[in-house]
């Protein structure tokens, strides 16, 4: 019988650990690079595309999507699986950080956030409460609990008021996704540590999430602006406070060697806009580190944008070509410029799982780091 | 062994016909519809794509390609084949009429046509001879002659010097092209007939023509803003003048209805930017006429773009679907509603080659008509 929510570790290296989560549409190998498909499309790719290159779930986002086309509407349709034709796992996010991020005259209280959309102006409000009703909306498997992502940087009582804010919060999130029987049957709930760089706070927060119980936990209020070495500080003391048992997520991460050391770190799961929006403005990423193809050296290379990279981009299109498309605004030049990037994520992620599996991710995760960054 | 270039008709249906054009790279089952891939794509589709909807060969735009990649580029690159992974017939353009509707500060003399690129300013000048080499550094399957659009409304007087200058500058594509013997040996050379809506002037421009001798002709001049009357009445007496022989391309037409009428008259190859353009400005072609997604009636409709399509978009996603992300300008949109409407002019196409096959070409015409136009 498959299970609604399962996590099984096959093998540990160092605090990194190689894993498979099952879930009722299918299985997610860990570590995992979650593409984001902001509003039910990961942006200029097919869904077919996008499992073809090795993503095993995908990530919406609850802000956008309640916004347009809306969360009744999707639930109407039959959820957003069935709307844009992903039959996998989908994780929401819980709109808590685009609605600081994105819309205007935003109020937060402890109630929730009000605000006014960034597409019309209409007026909203996001509570933990219609956080988790909208998630249900819209059919995700992995809901994620509502919380307030602490700014960067904060003072300490200003973090610490935010992070209480956000476990009050995580609590009424999960009473208000039990509340949805039918769905919490077939879902899982992952609750999110806050408390800023703070070694303190983020056990407090940690210790509270575990009492509360959730399915998957993850790092929020890190990838805000803090930069690679503080974030990896932080990871060191945040990441082990949560279950060795439970997927771990960091939220909004990251560049390919940002997830290579926090694999080192013990996280599981990722998700990030970085290879998609790049994509898009002409950047691709490459086993040597990133090349922006628009640059004028490109205009006759007939290699591929990766040389060591067997995607179908790479073994088909020159960076010439590529150069061109990009060049004259061309739409398959964002394409196929996404395309390879999410493979890039993709691979990168399975030659992770490898290492770790073979219990080598260190030389792994040096070699890569020597060449990706030329240093 | 295979031909440079041969034209056999299998079946005729009235002034129809159904046949094949053999040439280096592939087969070209007419009556065809060519997708345009200005500046060297089919946008938003991917060359396996586009063949996968059913296209035997392609058109580029010498005036594009001139001006950016550069047709020397493009040729140190391998050609235009290699260079966007179309391994099929490509026919170019000559560039005439984009270089008086697209360029900035055009002189016109005997010699050709002299203007600034509408990118970057920068001077150019095509002649017949230049247009030959621009496409054979293309590396052109089917390389049409330097001509001049007549422009529409015209005095007859000018019409005639017009078509006059046409016919010169016929000659001297034919001689431009054959002085490139290893080009011509492998492509083939399409001569343009002018002569706007006079038939004397179209038939002396067909005369012309045929002692230069060419391996197919073009209608030009028409689908500038005639309308759909005048152009099927000009076509009349038009078609008929080219030999029954050669094929017989009309040039950048048309609407779905445009191209049924036209192949009744006897035109077998055909090109136009309408499926593609359409696609990006969320038209959709339908069996019932075409349909414009961001209407609010498709927020909810959970039916194909063409209910009667068998496309792997209509049989994946829904208007609701699709209407959203028109409306959100998502990338992915603009991807789905092109390539549904490339599948729909080579569905039209092959629909016409049985239809005359079967001879019963009125009948379908009718039919298709009835139903498309609503009357």
């Amino acid at each position: 019988m498959t299970s609604r929510f399962s996590f099984s570790i096959a093998a540990t290296d160092g605090a990194a650990r190689i894993g498979t989560i099952s879930m009722l549409r299918g299985e997610i190998r860990t570590p995992a690079f979650m593409p984001v498909g902001t509003a039910a499309t990961v942006k200029a790719m097919k869904p077919a595309d996008v499992r073809a290159a090795g993503a095993d779930i995908i990530l919406g986002n609850t802000y956008h999507l309640m916004l347009r086309p809306g969360a009744e509407r999707v639930a109407r349709l039959g959820g957003l699986h069935r709307f844009m034709q992903w039959d996998r796992p989908i994780l929401t996010d819980s709109g808590g950080y685009q609605v600081m991020s994105l819309s205007e005259l935003t109020k937060k209280s402890e109630e929730g956030v009000r605000f006014k959309s960034h597409l019309d102006g209409s007026a909203h409000m996001i509570t933990p409460e219609r956080s988790m009703e909208i998630q249900r909306l819209l059919g995700s498997d992995i809901v994620m609990a509502f919380d307030e992502c602490t700014s960067y940087p904060s003072t300490r009582d200003a973090a610490a008021a935010s992070m209480e804010r956000s476990m009050r919060w995580a609590r009424r999130s999960r009473d208000g996704f039990d509340s949805g029987a039918e769905h919490a049957a077939r879902a899982a709930l992952f609750g999110i540590q806050q408390g800023a760089m703070e070694e303190d706070l983020r056990r407090i927060s940690a210790e509270k999430l575990i009492e509360i119980g959730f399915d998957g936990y993850a790092v929020g209020g890190l990838a805000v602006g803090e930069g690679q070495e503080i974030m990896f500080r932080t990871l060191d003391f945040a990441a082990p406070m949560l279950p060795a048992d439970r997927p771990r997520y960091l939220m909004g991460v990251g560049k390919p060697d940002d997830i290579v050391g926090a694999v080192e770190r013990g996280i599981d799961m990722f998700d990030c806009v970085l290879p998609t929006r790049s994509g898009r403005t002409g950047q691709a990423f490459t086993r040597s580190g990133p090349i922006s193809i628009k640059n004028a050296k490109f205009a006759e290379d007939e290699s591929p944008l990766d040389p060591d990279c067997a995607c179908p981009v790479c073994t088909t299109w020159s960076r010439a070509y590529l150069h061109h498309l990009v060049r004259a605004g061309e739409m398959l030049g964002a394409m196929l410029m996404t395309e390879h990037n999410i493979r890039f994520y993709q691979a990168l992620m399975a030659d992770l799982r490898q290492a770790i599996a073979e219990r080598r991710l260190t030389a792994f995760a040096d070699a890569f780091r020597a060449r990706y960054l030329g240093r």
